[in-house]
């Protein structure tokens, strides 16, 4: 086996650890789990529930099942893994360290599900680039409930490597989430699709805040923020484009698009900051502001809505 | 007398209409009106009030009194006037020729004492550029109950001309306020000082509604604010630039400096959006917008700031 490469194969024959399950890792780790994969849950508030009762999930259309997947309240219960999957909120990055040192053995590969930017590099910095995946989920979850997990459309994962193009352990993880019955894709360029994201979420999860915490329907009613949040998007297109991805303006045609049908859809940032749960300021608009001061390219709309997100978004939590 | 001149000398020998009797527009006309200046109400919500109780004037440190000035509720009834005072919120502009129309004769001055910019160019188009002087009010009044205004500090009013360099009207227009106990000074050049006082209500107005309805001094105390504030300010120095102002990087500081001690301040922008009243969106930065935009400087932080508003400010009052 090649150092961070992974044993191919059928479902079970890799120990997966999953930092972070709230509604997007409770949702992937509980299918893959259902799926017969071996995944182990390390849990803190809902630990209680989910020994008790197992975790409910609902995947609306399709199925519901009650599963009782293996969790611990202390990572170093689970021990070494093969694969670690963190999707814990970015704002609890620097917590994460302590809780996934005792998994990481010497062929661990680490995946992150995680929102916005900077995360492959933070992670890297601590394990090595070479060890480092991340999965885009373009999906929408709920947990509804303590171990109640809703998934309304199945949406899709698009898996890329940190360092390089993709490698056959990218296709055998979307092979894995695949048949674990999510839909998902593998991307040779993973900086540029994390870019193409924000220009989705930057502007629309962004702009539902500032604007008084409005669905995107709303928010598209008025033409002075649907040109703002075209501005944006045209801000992120020139600090891309600074490192090397051309990204369309029929690209940016599409995101409103995609938006206008959603009707009053609340981005998931904007359900983070009704709820008063802490909002991933720093990774959707934070990095990609530092990229543009790093590259000389100016963004000062993106600036605006960072500064104006930092006040709006503090002491949530 | 020159066209459009006004009488100089004692108190009262000029026929005064006051439209918009706010806090503003109540507090000046009172004070004219107790240093025995002929001044007529116009009044609508407080037109029972007052005519029945009187005003009442609180100026904190000084004095209070009530006065009871000739009161009117159509505009007929107080026919052509020497002098117009406009102290309505400018968001009312669209409806104040109706008010305005009967009290202007072949002379009558009219004196806007209104925030923001493009205001005296809306009345020039009707009645004539001549005609107009702006008053801009460095002051903090409330309306703290109907027909009762308090005064905080004496603050001051500054009068210019819309057309040209400051006439002996300007100079015999702030000896009347001076007269009635309200600091005032003249300016050379209206459109600068318009400017100048953009520098502070632009950000500080905005910022503090766009932060979640936060005072001054929790605004400056977000360095991402205080330095948006600041690169808003320079904005506005580029545009003023094109427009033949040359306002300094001093000025800019001076801002600060000023705003520091006031502490958890509110503006009175933040005060009408807290208390659900319209908010001058348009003529506080509507207009300078839309200079930009007509001068080709950009103002992307100005745009942005503008876009939110129209959002968070809409449906008021």
């Amino acid at each position: 086996m090649l150092e961070h490469e992974l044993k191919a194969g059928d479902p079970g024959n890799l120990k997966i650890a999953l930092i972070g399950a709230g509604a997007v890792g409770a949702y992937y780790g509980g299918i893959l789990s259902h799926a017969g994969e071996n995944v182990h849950f390390l849990l803190r508030s809902d630990y209680d529930t989910v020994s008790k009762n197992g975790l409910k999930l609902i995947r609306h259309g399709r199925d519901e099942f009650v599963l009782t997947p293996p969790v611990h309240d202390k990572a170093a219960d689970i021990g070494e893994a093969d694969m670690v999957i963190v999707a814990a909120k970015t704002t609890a990055n620097p917590d994460l360290p302590a809780l996934i040192d005792p998994l990481m053995g010497a062929h661990t590969v680490l995946l992150t599900l995680q929102n916005g930017m900077g995360n492959c590099e933070f992670f890297a910095q601590r394990y090595g680039a070479e060890r480092i995946m991340a999965g885009l989920c373009f999906v929408c979850i709920n947990r509804t409930a303590p171990g109640v997990i809703e998934n309304y459309m199945p949406g899709y994962v698009m898996f890329g490597e940190f360092v390089g193009t993709a490698k056959p352990r990218t296709r055998d993880i979307a092979a894995r989430f695949i048949r674990a019955g999510s839909p998902a894709s593998i991307t040779d360029t993973l900086e540029e699709a994390l870019w193409r994201k924000l220009f989705w979420n930057v502007p629309f999860n962004g702009l539902t805040i500032a604007a008084g915490g409005i669905p995107t329907g709303e928010l598209l009613k008025n033409p002075e923020l649907e040109r703002l949040a075209r501005d944006i998007m045209k801000e992120l297109q020139d600090i891309a484009a600074a490192y090397g991805h051309a990204i369309s303006d029929a690209f940016i045609q599409k995101q409103f698009d995609a938006t206008y049908p959603m009707g009053d859809y609340k981005p998931s940032s904007l359900l983070d900051y009704l709820e008063g749960k802490p909002v991933e300021v720093d990774a959707i608009w934070g990095e990609p502001l530092r990229r543009s001061h790093a590259a000389g390219i100016p963004a000062p709309r993106l600036h605006t809505l960072h500064a104006l997100l930092t006040q709006l978004c503090k002491g949530k939590g």
